[in-house]
């Protein structure tokens, strides 16, 4: 992105709109631009002055001394075609625009902004905004934004790039670095990303060399798959990218919408693809600049067990609770570490967490060091947490523990008391660098971020192979989107899942042939391409003994089906009853942002109460869809306990790759199968689909 | 507690080994007591000194002129025995021993603190410690502490009571109260509870009249039955009590072990007592203070719907998703709410939460104002959250929203964002005394804290009537405390409880003879008092439909069991195979702290995996009992959905409710039960229970 190295390194910019009034967007932009220092020239535009903030102002853009690399414009909407029309004719390369009123304030507004940047494709002028607050590069001493957070100096300059989707977020998060010591090469609001979108700005900051962690406040991505791969390359180049997403909850969804005029996506596939790029998704803006901090000064963990320290009794016990709470695993300290702790501390007293509390004070100091570096070598120890108490020679200490662990390059979360008393060491720890939060909750988050990045990064990243036959698979094609369940099994067929075939019965009397054919027990289900979810009409009657439980069962079916569709006679399917296996749910949705996803849970009755189920960007691999297992609260009844044997897990695995194999192959054509049940029998017995139901788009022709 | 008052709020005060040295723990007692103001008489004891800090000192506390109200002792924990017998002879009525080295460093120490306590009892002179920092009252100007965290001024004065069993953390709270705007009519740190404990203080509490809610940090209780009392003694004198106990997760347990020779207790047991007795149960000791002030300034909440609202479109989706991981609900604005709205804010934009962004200046303030009042006045609304972002005229907003909340007594937690740009507007809610917070956890904290102590006000407190005989279940017993299968059912038939009875055989031969008169299929079980976990060792065939399934049952069993326990031959039992319903588990356990409870969740193969289970005290109501099972992630299963009707819940909470009596009644004696599974059928079915196991301590005769 050459355009954008141009843009956010500028040597010259235009505020078209400027003023002398700071209570007008223009008037802040210029005080802020003089203020912070600028070093390189600063242009004015206004027809109504001659000079602005003692510069020489222009009444055009074209009037004024070229070239101008960036170019803001704080005017009202409606003004801002012609702006960049001007701006396009005086060959400026950038232009970022404050003003409001475009795609987020309905049609009208979307219609101006195709208008703007259709002018600016023209000129080959890249466009920041629409409704956004700018940018800052303390490098340059550049604040080119109209936010009021800049008022305080100075910029805090540091390694993160920050890129949001919120003005007022990033103006909250340049105040959250000042208070902390962290600082930006740049952070940039995106608004509407009309043309420069989120994914631009990730580019430039993977390139740029002082750039060392991407923070991303974002509310729906323009492309996902694109998102993705940058996510990949930032994984290569060794710099986090650390990631809030909104519009995860319901009612988050509808504001991102109305806020920005983003889609947000499904919560649990955002996770998923976070998981499986290394990317650090976190729920809270201020924990954006927490994490990357303490990634820049520390780089990732090389495990995950945790050490904790604290002068204080009672803190360390709620910090235990913490820990656990938050599932970060304690360090197992190794003999030679709690022999030697046990020369400082009393015996008896546990060692990790470990209250330093109460020892003499000749060794206060002495001891406090120690303790640090015992425990931050033990080779369990991959991160420590320091939970610093109001006591004497508080400030020596913790200067020593931050000077040890930045000296010893070991990722340690220092958390502090409330309280002005602090005040000092705070500003002990800013000098050097060392990161620090002020409450557990962002101690915690900083830890588990951490350990889940090198976690993320030290996965084995196994490219997946197709089990399956693509050709087969993409011609399969039915009458209807809507998959009866034997269509919804052929196509299960086509990456060779096992399925319990049913046969169509036409009449009551051809129900009864079929199952004296197969057998008792059978089960009798409602066909039908517009009931899809038979269970919930009660259309589904399982293990039917004898002829005279299947023919009442086949005159349930049919009210009950003719109440909901039609007074027409209906199909009902009668398949063997099959029983003894776990029940579990195999499924793929297609995904607007990311694309096609693949779940697996809990399935049968629990399905739906208890959405144990997790998701995976499909395809995966077969280590992939064991993880995926695993997470899963029930995994201890999949693998075997409680006087139960294991279930089959190779063959669920192996379905579960197939699976993502043929929503990955279909693309935006399978909207969505749910294989429920899949039966997973004993090690070794195999699993068979029961039941499936599917929405596949028609095939192009 | 009329010798609290006296202690608590003294006319004069010793300290015993006072220094003019801030580096000794009595010079730095000295020094606060003078430095903030003490009105009362201070009386230095030393016998070095002729005077320390400018007064007068005494060689011994007989020496020095009475009545001295309060000595507080700051000496090595060897001379403390006499020091107390000093006191005791010269008739001071209360002393605060801050020395270490007592019950929580051992033997030698704990029968130190036994020696103190004697000679105290003797003397009728009550003690607050040892191993404490002593307590403030800022009303008096008293800091009666060596704790650092007092060299700030002045000392928060206000409405909260605060007992702390952690010294370090009692300081850390004055100074998080400095930082908020938040006060204390006492705070005292109990270090061991020799004497005078936890509950001592709560009960002082409730009878003050400045204390207005009531804070506890709490490693263990000494009388968990005492506490309970008293926290309904606090419900009905209107003040909140709060607590965090630690030593929740095993780590931690293991640390309140040897902080304060604590035992923790159940963490499930914990939080079913808090919500049964209306207290509000905490993680974080700071969100001690951030709710108590919350509830102090506004009462609790009438209902559990919460309006939102924000100046930032980011920061209000943010809001929403979190609002919503927090599971609080988002009130349903009226339709005369939302069109009063709409001539605010563009038609088109959600309304709750908020966003009041990008209002045009002119009104920005007055409609800041307007959507409060218009949130606020909402039926649906019980409390609001407002989340401040750095825009123009914050100030005068902030002041606004407080003015009205607190004008208009709604619950409002306001949010501020980081940074020095907002201080101004801290300072102005100090003022106001209107409480906030700095981080969205502790805003989300602060209203579940305030919604769940209103809904716990509202729940209605019907007595529990015991349906069951309790005398014939008091006079129950077995031949051992492992009881076996038999037994275990034999005691659910003293309270009326239905069980699967099964036939015990003693030889193969035997069990086919009871089979065949029962009817097949049956169930084999072992039936031993040693083995009772009989799933985990493969000692339960289920199913058998034919004898020889059953001779084959037989022969598996035995060789299991033999391979257990001894080379005889073992029983075995038979029962009817029963299918067709849910398996819950019902079960009770003895808790040291709080008594009987009584637990229910997902029985049979789920019960160890899901952990999907709910306790609480016993005996339960009938209400009590259903809203345990409402709140099982299971209980959509129960209720009836996805085409399954719904379970015999009725006679499942009669289970759970006679269940509970049993546990009440028999006390300790009833170590621990299991019910699982309990078969519960289809409505108006009834349940039975299919197996069960109890450990019951022997009848006291």
């Amino acid at each position: 992105m050459p355009c954008l190295r141009n843009i956010l390194n500028p040597h010259s910019v235009a505020v078209i709109g400027a003023s002398d009034s700071v209570v007008k967007f223009g008037g802040r932009v210029m005080s802020f631009l003089i203020k912070h220092g600028f070093s390189g020239q600063i242009v004015p535009i206004n027809p109504a002055s001659e000079q602005i903030c003692g510069l020489k102002a222009y009444a055009a853009i074209g009037a004024a001394p070229g070239p101008i690399d960036v170019a803001l414009i704080a005017l009202p909407a409606r003004a801002v075609p012609a702006a960049i029309r001007e701006c396009g004719e005086a060959g400026v390369r950038g232009c970022v625009i404050l003003s409001a009123d475009f795609a987020e304030a309905g049609d009208e507004g979307a219609t101006r902004q195709r208008e703007v940047v259709d002018i600016a494709r023209r000129y080959g002028l890249r466009i920041i905004g629409p409704n956004c607050l700018g940018f800052i590069n303390p490098g340059l001493r550049l604040a080119l934004t109209s936010s009021v957070a800049l008022a305080a100096e100075p910029m805090p300059a540091g390694g993160i790039g920050l890129i949001s989707q919120s003005g007022s977020l990033m103006a909250s998060l340049i105040s959250h670095a000042q208070d902390t010591g962290a600082g930006f090469s740049v952070a940039v609001s995106v608004g509407n990303q009309a043309d420069l979108e989120v994914c631009d700005f990730i580019e430039y900051f993977i390139d740029d060399p002082v750039t060392r962690a991407i923070c991303v406040y974002v509310e729906g991505l323009k492309d996902g798959r694109r998102f993705l791969d940058l996510a990949d390359r930032c994984r290569d180049a060794g710099k986090p990218l650390l990631v809030v997403n909104a519009g995860r909850s319901e009612a988050g969804a509808r504001i991102t919408q109305s806020h920005t005029a983003s889609l947000a996506g499904s919560s649990e596939v955002w996770a998923a693809a976070c998981r499986q790029h290394a990317i650090v998704l976190l729920d809270d803006p201020e924990a954006l600049i927490y994490c990357a901090h303490f990634l820049i000064r520390f780089g990732p963990p090389s495990g995950n067990g945790v050490a904790a320290l604290s002068p204080s009794g009672g803190t360390i016990a709620i910090t235990a609770d913490r820990l656990a709470a938050a599932h970060l695993r304690l360090a197992d300290l190794s003999p030679t570490t709690s022999s030697a702790l046990h020369d400082i501390v009393p015996t008896g007293r546990p060692l990790n967490p470990l209250d330093i509390g109460g020892l003499a004070r000749e060794r206060g100091l002495s001891a406090a060091r120690r303790a640090y570096e015992l425990l931050a070598s033990d080779d369990d120890t991959a991160a420590l947490l320091i939970v610093v108490a109001t006591t004497p020679e508080l400030d020596a200490k913790v200067r020593a523990w931050a000077e040890l662990a930045l000296a010893m390059g070991k990722p340690t979360a220092v958390l502090f008391p409330p309280g002005a008393l602090v005040d000092r060491a705070r500003s002990i720890l800013r000098e050097l660098q060392c990161p620090y939060t002020n409450r557990m909750d962002d101690a915690l988050r900083v830890l588990n971020a951490a350990i889940g990045y090198g976690t993320a990064l030290r996965a084995p990243r196994d490219a997946p192979i197709a089990p399956i036959n693509p050709a087969r698979v993409a011609e399969f094609g039915a009458p209807s989107s809507a998959l009866t369940e034997t269509e919804a099994k052929e196509l299960l067929d086509t990456v060779s899942i096992s399925t319990a075939r049913a046969q169509i019965a036409m009449s009551e009397a051809d129900a009864a042939v079929i199952a004296g054919a197969i057998g008792y027990p059978v089960v009798l289900k409602l066909s039908s391409r517009t009931i899809t979810h038979k269970s919930d009409v009660g259309g589904v009657h399982l293990n039917l003994r004898d002829e005279q439980a299947l023919r009442s069962a086949w005159h349930d079916v049919q009210s009950r089906g003719t109440a909901l569709t039609s007074p027409e006679k209906l199909e009902c399917a009668v398949q063997p009853m099959i029983v003894g296996g776990t029940e579990m749910i195999v499924g793929t949705k297609w995904d607007p942002q990311f694309g096609a996803t693949v779940l697996v849970g809990a399935g049968g009755i629990w399905a739906e109460t208890l959405r144990d189920s997790q998701v995976a960007l499909a395809p995966v691999t077969t280590r992939q869809a064991l993880d995926l297992l695993q997470r899963l609260r029930m995994w201890p009844l999949l693998a075997g306990s409680r006087g139960r044997g294991a279930a089959d897990i190779d063959t669920l695995v192996e379905v579960v790759v197939r699976t993502s194999w043929l929503a990955a192959t279909l693309g935006p054509r399978l909207q969505e199968l749910d294989i429920n049940p899949l039966l997973v029998k004993s090690r070794g017995e195999g699993a068979i689909a029961l039941d499936a139901r599917a929405t596949l788009l028609p095939l192009q022709l």
